[in-house]
């Protein structure tokens, strides 16, 4: 059953990207989960809210525990989160002397936020690395056909000859700020999520505070206050992956575009059709554009989700999980296929 | 690997629909395009165009045919579409003597087109199902509490004093709608597809319009002229998807409304939390409207690829990919969830 | 003060629409909501829920009444519709002795909605005419150069020729489809709100069906139960909307890129350029593009609209007023614009 | 003529604001060109690229300057952007003599693109200061009535007592990093735009940089080289006005399901009903609703428009315009009632 194509077996190779998906998957999800509680009991000790002996209890217990996922999914199907059987079954692993301290004063939003934010962080790093890579590429094009001519064109009309350098810098000159933007907004981005059943941490009587700061810092995010409610990094994030793929929307438009011409570029690698042996079609960069226009369009909904209503919506919360993996996702095929384009041109202007 | 939650082994449990999501597997697309390559050589065959051994031995050659599908991953990547790498395999499969009249007169989206509408005709049918047993539930919902008081809301503030009649049908009335809207436009959705290289059957001379004919009622579609570069049919579905997941939100909406203020409505088997075992989270009804302003959310995209370039635009048909699937299966969960729903209330009014 | 280029001075005049925009305008909305209230008392008159002399008070007052815009202004601020002001500015006009009866068992959503769908009404009408002239244009462009020769493209890549016709017909084909939808989606959308307070008309006993009626013969519209909280027809029709401009975005689109190439089309009357005197810009070709991808995004919004609570929402409904307006003015224009681009090309093919 | 609710007479009571609608009126937009060319005259004339004395000229004719508006309209329906008859009507102005060097090697976008940075730049002080009143009186709020109890409701459903502090807080720490995100943008998004007719600024010879760096300076504008085709700043302030509606779209959220509640806020000056007048309507915290859905749907036609063709598309470039002010006015409007809002609460919780 494969319904989008980034879980597609076929339509994965074009548009998905392996590694951006492991990170969504099923079992990094559940590993996230397992990491928050593991480190949750441990921070809890070290403030005194459960005993070390129950917290050293979790920590083994969660080491070897495996998930019954059959019962994860009906009680999805339920709950509409995995976390109050996944508690129930760590629970049982861990033993009815020390059982009940796992998952102390969390409630399911703090697992599956920081969850998330977890696997965004490795999400980062790989995007960070994929954007520096398609910047040396489009760098590499620079210097070797930069002083060429090109036929400038604006508003679908040739203007005047420019250089080649210039339409390779305006693909490039986005791409950097991307960077620098990604560096001010990860700061907001990667923080824990601990709040508890309101956002209060009403069990942890005045040790809140030290408790979140000590489980961010053994999961290797910062600390902040709960953000339960407030969607903003999330949905800043997705603008942020929206403008990495338009700016390669742009690269893949003009690489279709003047391959359209014909004279002006050259590609290796073209794709084939079933009725033309003749052709070679600018697949990757038509990609580049579906792709862009995709996550323009997925943005809407990520910021229709910042209407979260009191202290937890379902809906809101729920339609996040719709939409970001897919953008992440996508975003990370974008810029593997900007770089792979970029390496199939052989030449470009006169 | 699961990115979507359409295809996500726990959160699927939830949003998915396993029937919808059968029709968008690859197994269902190739199975759909085997079925256009052996519909296609028998039309070909009565029409002239092919011998009718070549059409026997394509058909039976097509019957035993597996693919291999790590080589047509390796060709979507090259490509974008499988189909001319499923077109070789064939024609290998086919033999020599036969082989080059696989396809004839064909192109790649001739076979994924028409694949489509094939699934979508399915999807209609389990649509038009779904649809009619939720209006079944809301009925049922009338005849037992309609007489009962409920107190109006309008605008976030009580009104004055209505019937449950009132509100139940608010929620029914649109669907009565939606399968009018739904026999209206199956009309021109439920067509094949067949143009050839541009559109023109330039390889069928005189005989391209009898072939698409025969084609067409071969496989239980609707005859109609090529359409490749016109996707005005299928923005229109995507439309009606969107419709019924709103309509379907506005009842989640609501229900969700009345669980909140708690005295008007009783529902059985609300969802687990993991802090607050007193809670009965309406779960299905904040899916509701999650899937509600998930589909309104893709609908811009559809629409998005209208502006389809010239005879062909890959950018705007791989777009049509990314989302129009999920929208299918996002309306049928929103369906499952709603009878579902309709079926959890124990009592509503006073 | 002009923030929509809708409204604007002198982007109006690209891409906007008079006709349009004059059925959008305040005068016109209130001239609306006046023949409401005048048909609202003839009706109940002959059912007698009012008495005759009411009546007859009411449609004189309302005749010569001119409404103070200021204090208009001011309440829509405070009560969010000009409605109660409205009503109470009118009973004033009308008098002591019959005043009450003005506006009697109906509510603001009455007024608003059945005005709004009064000037659908005319819309509609307006956009049937423009999208029939726009179909000629293109009838006579297949008849002038249809037997030409044109270089098919397929994916961005030349790929064998056609005849000026394939393209132009797959230009119009889809505009005969939108009239057909258009007829049959009117029947939907032309008919009366009148629901009362929470949609029930309470105040008038059993006479509420027969009254809405005879309303609706009045005023010249389908008679319907009330719709308050069911918007389907009105996204429904914002998806027509979205459906025609997205179609002459595709022509727009084309005609671009054939400009760009340069010799299978000759414009005239092309945009001039401040830098470049020799250019002809394809502005109007352009301009289809941008108000295809407009109301594509906009149709989004009023799909969100459809969770709308209980028995209404002042949230979603304001929502409409801010996307519907504008999206019906931009496929009048786009209408209009195409129109115009087709009787500038002076030559297709070769 | 009024299509948008942002120009509307009545309507722009509650949905605009002013101060921000006037930064979008032609007049603003037109003396922003005029600036335009003014400073461009002094920078080149300073840069020897022009004669002392052409740019003496050029200022005086500017000076008195006053355009024909229903040339300029017919200008704009012809070529799709007013500036170049705005440049033939000032060169007019200018004579013969120096006219010609009026907006010398200067093209039509780099007069709209400055213009409308000039008119954002006043357009992010007025948000920032709203910005910073509407926290103001959420402080207030919370200093208030924060100590009080509050029912916490979670998945629409009461969860655990919190404080109205923790409701406060939610609403007001996202706008603090708005502020935050603000002043990091501010630095990419209010800079020069300057190119020439391809973005070379070709007629300059070496000296493009030290003129536009003094262009810059004049205007009181950051410097940075040519963007005309790089719209990623333009997207990415989209993307902050969605935000900030976006959060303020969840306080009015909040505000009408307490108002619903009915115990736990009080609320003067609600709106009036025309059917009920015991209804106190929570008008501005609807609105608040509407305007985050509303920017939410912009959003993603502003990353539709990065797939920016070439060196300059008038399609994206366009596509911008019809989005982009009304975004910025939406987001003041929806600062102006959020105040209005937070000062209308005259008690919080119990």
């Amino acid at each position: 059953m494969t319904v989008s194509p980034f879980d597609h077996p076929l339509l994965s190779a074009l548009l998905g990207d392996e590694e951006a998906s492991r990170h969504f998957s099923v079992e990094a999800e559940i590993e996230a989960a397992l990491a928050f509680e593991s480190a949750l009991a441990e921070a809890q000790a070290e403030n005194g809210i459960i005993a070390k002996d129950a917290a050293a209890a979790i920590v083994s217990g969660l080491s070897s525990f495996r998930p019954d996922t059959a019962l994860l999914r009906a009680a999805v199907a339920r709950d509409g989160v995995m976390v109050p059987e996944l508690v129930r079954q760590i629970r049982m692993a861990v033993g009815a002397l020390h059982g009940q301290k796992v998952h102390f004063g969390a409630t399911s939003q703090d697992v599956i936020d920081t969850g998330l934010v977890l696997r965004l962080k490795s999400v980062v790093e790989h995007l960070g690395l994929l954007l520096t890579e398609t910047v040396i590429r489009l760098t590499s094009l620079d210097e070797r056909f930069g002083g060429r001519a090109l036929a400038g064109v604006t508003r679908m009309q040739p203007a005047i000859p420019i250089k080649v350098a210039d339409r390779v810098r305006a693909w490039q000159a986005p791409l950097q700020r991307h960077l620098e933007r990604l560096s001010e907004q990860a700061k907001r981005l990667l923080v824990v999520q601990f709040g508890g059943a309101a956002g209060t941490l009403e069990k942890l009587d005045d040790k809140g505070p030290a408790v979140r700061a000590a489980l961010a810092a053994k999961l290797g995010l910062a600390d902040a206050p709960q953000w339960q409610s407030q969607r903003d990094a999330l949905a800043d994030f997705a603008g942020w992956l929206s403008l990495v793929t338009g700016s390669l929307g742009k690269f893949g438009q003009d690489v279709a575009l003047m391959a359209l011409g014909g004279t002006e570029i050259e590609l290796s690698g073209g794709g084939g059709s079933s009725a033309m042996p003749h052709k070679q079609n600018p697949v990757k960069a038509e990609a580049l554009v579906a792709l862009a226009r995709f996550n323009a369009t997925q943005l809407s909904g990520m910021h229709q989700a910042l209407v979260h209503e009191q202290e937890r919506s379902g809906a809101a919360w729920t339609l996040e999980w719709l939409l970001l993996p897919q953008m992440a996702v996508a975003t990370a095929a974008s810029l593997r296929l900007a770089a792979e384009l970029a390496g199939q041109i052989e030449s470009l202007g006169h």
